[in-house]
């Protein structure tokens, strides 16, 4: 039995939500917002931060140590590639997702759908320039570097690479952002590859339900 | 033919130069500070982050990437715990140590040694007493509470869960702070008997000698 605890908007939910999807597992979802200091929440996320993995009475929090325990406990379609160099480049672009993507790409989520929609305050319109005019193009201009012109990021089936990069970028999709293909030809053509599959349509269509849209 | 990228004292590249000492590897160190964002640097650290691996011709940034790669590449002496539940509890804990611990303990060293000794600073007291007094305690206290009364963090061996704590409770050392053992006697009797390992001894020897102290 695997419940996932956290909002499914938040980008390190959506990827443990996406690793299980990939994996063909049953789920539930507890809806924590980030930040939740409740003492039953603090238990089980010791910095309060979302998600929190809990199988079969064991629990675990942090996205990346939740997805390595996924593919250890469920070896069936791995998401770690087995040689160590593409192994280390997938884990690296999680990474970098998990970093710059998410502190370039989620603002712009959270401040134009969030902020409005769920707390009833305006736009920080400045910061939604500042992070699609200044921080978002170099970091989009990585990744579009990094990736291959057809298939996934590392290999030759989804990896932690793809979840990692994919994730951060429907944050942004969900703002009305999305990479412009002129400019970032390989990156925008790769997410709207990611856009079009089954897991990521399935994983849309829940966080949509969510936020009220569908 | 291994080399470590970046300045032995920052607690992420001392992570990968403890495991490289635990696995018995050679390595050669070439000394890039923090930041560096030369274009030979940047090529290898899209982040301008210490520490860079490289071996035989190939990169990558980021310790905990770093030593997953290295594991994998050297399986001998592994510093992964192989039970998928153990693993993410070790793996959990070095993330703990790579935010929370590194965030209210590095800066110790950083304020009491870096800005005098390298930048002819002075030391920020204030900030020194907000680390010590108000933002370690609850994280030295839920370390505290996380290890075993003798032997290692996680399991019966050395492991990434040890690599990560101890690391940066060495940059505290450096600056003159020890968990006192009778806040925190588990995770105190834990640091001195890591302290007394031959690993640990080498890496300070190393570091002193950095530092101009030996």
């Amino acid at each position: 039995m695997i419940t996932v605890h956290g909002v499914p908007l938040s980008p390190f939910v959506r990827k443990v939500q996406l690793a299980l999807r990939y994996k063909g597992l049953d789920f539930t979802s507890i809806p924590v917002m980030p930040g939740d200091d409740s003492d039953a929440f603090s238990k089980i996320s010791p910095l309060h931060k979302i998600p929190v993995l809990e199988h079969d009475g064991f629990t675990t929090p942090d996205s990346s140590v939740i997805l390595r325990y996924l593919d250890q406990s469920f070896p069936d379609k791995p998401i770690y590639p087995s040689d160590p160099q593409s192994q280390a480049k997938a884990c690296w672009l999680e990474e970098y997702g998990d970093t710059k993507l998410v502190e370039s790409a989620a603002p712009i989520f959270f401040q134009r759908i969030v902020r409005p929609r769920f707390f009833n305050e305006p736009t920080d319109e400045a910061l939604v320039t500042q992070k699609i005019e200044v921080e978002l193009p170099p970091v989009l201009a990585y990744l579009n570097d990094a990736l291959p012109t057809d298939g996934y990021a590392v290999g030759d089936h989804l990896s932690i690479a793809d979840i990692g990069i994919v994730s951060p970028l429907m944050s942004a999709r969900h703002g009305d952002y999305m990479p412009d293909a002129k400019t970032y030809p390989k990156l925008a053509a790769y997410f709207e590859r990611a856009l079009a599959s089954d897991i990521v349509q399935k994983q849309l269509s829940v966080e949509l339900e969510f936020m009220g849209v569908n």
